[in-house]
């Protein structure tokens, strides 16, 4: 299975086009903003692809050739103004489902926040509120799909090292987890059909992430 | 018919609440933010209720109640940063849909922006398009409710002396005209039951506004 990494440079996104890369039945193609940021993805046997969220969703579909799966990492990141929010969290997410749809991808996995609910966006501090509010309706534009997608909801995202060990359900109690163990979380939902047309949070826990994901 | 403003202190409400009074078969009740707006309103002889839309869905909900048709003239303003674009254009529009199911009013009229496609998104300006982005998704939001709409997508907008005399269809030639105009226009499109479910681009033009949206 070939997977299109959305926001592959990211923080997540690095780890996760790692975890592709060594599990035997994946590959990934990471999809990154500049040449420039090949090397490191290349250096892991990967194939990469330029292209940016703020082009046109047909750029966004031509990236997505070739692939079985999306995997939605991208993020405007916690430095950019508010129009980076609607423009990337928001609208990026939106034309990679279009684009999804367009080259014929159905596999479809959104890395959201940990709480999109429309009671968390009424909430969330002002400052954090168009945040939420933007992953809610990227969330609210995938599951008005028939595309086959997992939405998950990570907990507050730490850099610390992957446990592998997390407690996953539709609402979990509020809590950390690892960068690490997000991508290791994908790749387990990748595998795992089961997944499909749900939505989960999760957070370090206590069971093992293959065993946390079949429950769901 | 009993008509709820939202964004009645704005300078296209503002004229909308006037029409509104002056209408024989219509009466206006003009949400507003604060209490020290309520005069200009209650000399127009219209009712008044003090909400925002960045309170949650059952406030505005509340404010609703016991009306027969909702407009939504608001807007973040140019002057505001690009949180209140998501937090009022595409998130305050989105919860006032959501107050009319729930306070049972079918008729909703949202003014929009001329051009909501995805393609406008693409082709603003990087510090135009979130606004554009903002009201495609509430346009895109509104489409996929069952209450009997109609999105009007005015032309760059002015303080100029109303003409009315418009141009009105799917889409016409970008022009401008006057906040009075668009006022008019909304009057005569809750007075045609011809604008429900459809939308509309409306410009300065030779054909009385009546006439204009009768043949939408």
């Amino acid at each position: 299975m070939k997977i299109l990494v959305v926001g592959a440079n990211g923080q997540i996104g690095r780890h996760l086009v790692s975890f592709i890369q060594e599990n035997d039945s994946l590959e990934a193609k990471a999809m990154i903003r500049k040449q420039e940021q090949a090397s490191f993805f290349e250096n892991l046997g990967a194939e990469t692809v330029v292209a940016d969220l703020e082009q046109d969703t047909e750029a966004i579909a031509k990236a997505a050739e070739g692939v079985d799966a999306i995997v939605f990492v991208a993020g405007s990141g916690p430095h950019t103004g508010k129009d980076k929010t609607i423009m990337v969290d928001l609208d990026g997410a939106v034309k990679t489902v279009e684009a999804a749809k367009i080259a014929g991808v159905k596999r479809f996995i959104m890395i959201s926040s940990f709480d999109t609910t429309r009671a968390a966006i009424q909430d969330a501090s002002s400052s954090f509120a168009p945040y939420v509010a933007a992953k809610h309706y990227a969330d609210e534009w995938l599951k008005r799909t028939d595309l086959d997608y997992t939405i998950i909801h990570p907990g507050r995202l730490t850099n610390d090292k992957g446990t592998k060990k997390v407690e996953a359900a539709t609402e979990v109690e509020r809590n950390e987890i690892p960068r690490e163990d997000v991508a290791s979380v994908i790749v387990a939902s990748l595998e795992n059909e089961k997944t499909i047309g749900k939505e989960f949070q999760v957070v370090t826990g206590a069971k093992s992430i293959k065993d946390a994901i079949d429950i769901i």
